[in-house]
């Protein structure tokens, strides 16, 4: 795997795709045939991910925001957990590029086995899925699916493993929103909350350090459990990462802060003793915030418990970018499903290189 | 606020918009961003209302009843309650209209607070939505949706409040089917049944007695509660407006009869003996029917309890005008969101006049 | 009605359509508005289905699987029984079609009488329908909406009583992959499982006898209940049909095994000792399906039980065809909304016959 190097100009030769034609028209470096995680992709990826990022972002902002990159295909999004914000980003995303498409919400409770998955993975396929959007509740599960599908494989997060358009989406928001021109090297990145149990945190992890950030997560002990080791190793390869609990030291000087969704089953299950004290402990509220630069950046995934993990003012604050991750959002997903349908259409008709590795 | 004068020629003025080009290129006088309400829409606004719509109906008339007008707009319908025929109306007519349409099924259960209500606001705005269609529990629940969304927000129903779209599809039908050119001035019209928890009799209530109609409410006296004192205001103001439980006189010789829908729970809270002595009382059955006019139209928002609230044999009579509303809401659904989708793409490019108010 | 003579050649009369005009804009023989079992479809009928879904293959084979003959109308499906198999394949052949689809998931609970099916059935048309498609737990209620629906109604399956698409995409799966040209006539087709409870099996049995094959049901006593009385009708109108609980009589030198879903709440109904045992005794493993000749095709409506009625190896080996049904059933979707399309537009317009009987 290469690391990653972050910012403008580190790679100049990046082909930025044309969004108004098909993708297989144009030879833009893209080879990976599935998004299953982040750590497969390289700095060049990273750079070409975020400057088609930036052609989308323009199509979003014209009165129609509509091209007819990947009209007639067939976009299935299957997911086996509930969720409304990704999976209509990624509705809005496909149908921005013109696409059919279908959507399956299934009971992950239906699937005991690991061959009903795979059974339904060729069913999907069978009936006309293309590029294949999956949420599932295990960790891996889009990984098996990738396996059996002869199309794209879109990993929307999988257990508290991985959700890859969620890391690239905060990339490309710190990147268009830092100042000097964007780069998250040297930045101090805070991540606040429930690590624990997050995928959002597990491939923010792993870009921003490959990116060169200053990388803190913080959060009560019981929600850090096994983390130090993991940056022990980080630290040994020679990336920045610091695991704490003390939220003044990891707030202090922060160019980036990220609140993470605290919820309520971790209560249940002994983890943290009640919302009112995680608030009290760990909320990022306006006074907390101010231990930060003074221009720091404020993000969110969503959906908030505005007075738990983040205080309603400070959500809606001036330093706050939260929204505009949501549009982010969609401009990424446009950007993965435009490269990989390149790749898909090029496989389709025999002339692209064989898949190596999961992504 | 202005009186409404109902009836053809009232507003010569009216420029009736052509279906078949985008809303924005044409000035039609239609001012308003957001449709929350009736009680904001003055005589020629309903006139223009009433007008588009014919020209939708025409579009329905196709054997294709589909028009660009709207081509590539994102209009997202977010739903707190469960509903099929006001959402698939709503989607048909964007649909119609050529638009894309996200559907979100939301739980109002989810909704604990008023921040988390904006907050799905703001991420459904930078989502993509540029028109909001909304119905919600709460009463209220839509205006502050506007307060928050850069685009248009359509009210599809919010708690007892209002359900403008259904009274502007009302008052279309009765305009189409009535004699003589249409006029509700001076027609007797009766709403029957659970009036106190129902939008629809509120938003009928004000356009019908604006409209110069002779507006009868007739139910139990347990759901006609505080409509006496309303009565006496509208009719200090000029408005002719009874209430009564006696079912004969508020029948005899109407022009319209208008039943509503009643709901089991309504027993459950004591508010009704049991659904057999509501039928007994007040169902709309052929023999109470004669006391109307014979041409009196039969009309019912849906879905119907039949033998309950309706027979069957009225619903499916030759007066039942019934399934003329479903197909007239079509219309006045694409005849809404063309009107305010040329305001909102006006605003989007700086060109309109400010917000006034809630409408 | 008309004896099914089977195989290619047998009406050459037929005039197979071009997919991508409209359909009502070329004559092709086919007369029936809805498609309601399958059981009035005449031998000429069949071939034209076969035919048009050849082209619709074809269709499925492009780069980009869209035509434009449906463009602009309005198909709604209307599932009262959950299923993501068959409504997504419905939709998928609508949307290749181009035409617009809705999507209603109704709860059967809130159906408690006949008079609110066809008041939905009407309101479902006044929303705009122009085809409706149907899925009820109760047999026959998709006649009851052909009665009032003015478009054209497809069964996607009826309690235990008919789900005809899923017998012609059966039928078309067998022609296409059978040796020497697919002609059914003589086959051995066996069908293995709970009989008793399958509208699959009730429709593929009008058909494969109506073709000519051999038809064998197998299965446990007490899912054939009913069926040797059937099955001696039929051999005296010189149809081949034989029912028996013998596997081993029945699989030997088989052409064809279909096995049937095995669902767990036969079990609560005393029809099944446990899903261990049934596995044991009348599960299709690759020791039993050795007994069917060497070429014999296996298959499976879906969604599959692996390990109780079907061994994963079976159901992932050379001889399955399951997922080529899945596609399969796509194709005869399209087919079946292409050619009912030319009737419904024809009805509309005047010049097509009167509706005889149900289909």
């Amino acid at each position: 795997m290469t690391d990653v190097m972050d910012g403008p100009g580190a790679t100049p030769e990046v082909v930025v795709p044309s969004v108004d034609v098909a993708p297989e028209s144009q030879p833009v470096g893209w080879r990976h045939k599935h998004l299953l995680d982040v750590d497969g992709l390289s700095a060049t990826d990273l750079d070409l991910v975020m400057r088609t990022a930036d052609a989308m972002r323009e199509v979003l902002a014209r009165p129609i925001t509509k091209v007819p990159a990947l009209r007639g295909r067939n976009v299935t999004i299957l997911f086996y957990e509930a969720s409304t914000r990704t999976r209509v980003s990624f509705e809005v995303a496909a149908k921005n590029l013109s696409a059919d498409v279908v959507n399956i919400a299934a009971a992950t409770s239906s699937v005991t086995k690991g061959e009903s998955l795979v059974d339904t993975v060729r069913t999907v396929e069978a009936l006309g899925a293309q590029m294949l959007v999956m949420r599932h509740g295990v960790s891996g599960a889009p990984y098996l699916a990738a396996e059996v599908f002869g199309g794209s494989v879109l990993n929307g997060g999988d257990g508290w493993h991985a959700h890859p358009t969620q890391a690239l989406l905060d990339l490309y928001t710190m990147r268009s929103r830092l100042p000097d021109g964007g780069s998250v090297a040297g930045r101090k990145v805070v991540i606040l909350g429930d690590v624990l149990h997050s995928r959002v945190a597990r491939s923010n992890i792993w870009t921003l350090t490959a990116a060169g950030a200053d990388l803190w997560l913080c959060g009560p002990p019981t929600l850090l459990r096994g983390f130090e080791a993991w940056a022990g190793r980080g630290a040994a390869a020679g990336r920045r990462f610091t695991v704490t609990s003390d939220v003044g030291a990891a707030l202090r000087d922060a160019d980036v802060v990220m609140a993470l969704r605290i919820q309520r089953e971790r209560m249940a299950a002994g983890l943290l003793p009640s919302l009112r004290e995680y608030a009290a402990r760990y909320g990022l509220t306006r006074e907390r915030l101010a231990l930060a630069r003074e221009d720091a950046l404020v993000m969110h995934p969503g959906p908030m418990n505005e007075g738990v993990e983040i205080a309603a003012d400070v959500a809606a604050g001036s330093q706050s970018v939260i929204t505009d991750q949501v549009t982010n959002g969609v401009a990424i997903r446009m950007a993965l499903l435009y490269l990989l349908a390149g790749v898909s259409a090029g496989s389709a008709s025999g002339s692209a290189a064989p898949g190596s590795g999961a992504s």
